[in-house]
């Protein structure tokens, strides 16, 4: 993907990597962040609660099993609506065109 | 409605006014339009076979009425489609809302 990743999608990957416990430098390369950006996103996931210290490292406490989810369901439902969007200009463009094409009787 | 309107919703307009037959004025005065707006509508709408001349003025030819079935669809379909961005940027900021506000443990 060359598209520049979101804020919450970067915190969505961060948050899978850290799934089954990982230490810094490991999210670092896995999330493919600067290590300044990491220790960032890393000290606002913990003190919202998306991610606790634990032997490993880091992992991921509940409420970021609850932003997960709640993540992939907006995701999937914005990936539905831009769907939609495209069909609908497709529609609108066809009745540009209908608008604009000549009648076929050819009488004006 | 102080939105201004769609050259398609003027043309829907225009094309139900004419729906049981309507003289040049009476057009012009029902969808609100200057003279000269409502000539080049009119000369359009004549043009690609949505208006036709009959003996009250002007009443609306089959592809007028298609496009009208074709409008009304795409309309309510971009009113969902609105709807729906609406309901997805509230679920967005839900999201926002859950990274930003601290942890109820307030172990951090």
């Amino acid at each position: 993907l060359t598209k520049y990743r979101s804020r919450l999608q970067i915190i969505a990957e961060i948050l899978e990597i850290v799934r089954d416990g990982a230490k810094k430098t490991h999210i670092m390369y896995k999330a493919n962040l600067s290590y300044k950006l990491l220790c960032r996103y890393l000290d606002e996931c913990l003190g919202c609660g998306f991610v606790k210290p634990d032997k490993a490292g880091y992992t991921v406490a509940p409420k970021g099993e609850r932003f997960l989810r709640s993540f992939y369901a907006y995701v999937k439902r914005r990936d539905r609506a831009n769907k939609e969007l495209e069909l609908m200009n497709e529609e609108k463009a066809l009745l540009e065109k209908m608008y604009t094409s000549p009648s076929r009787g050819g009488k004006v």
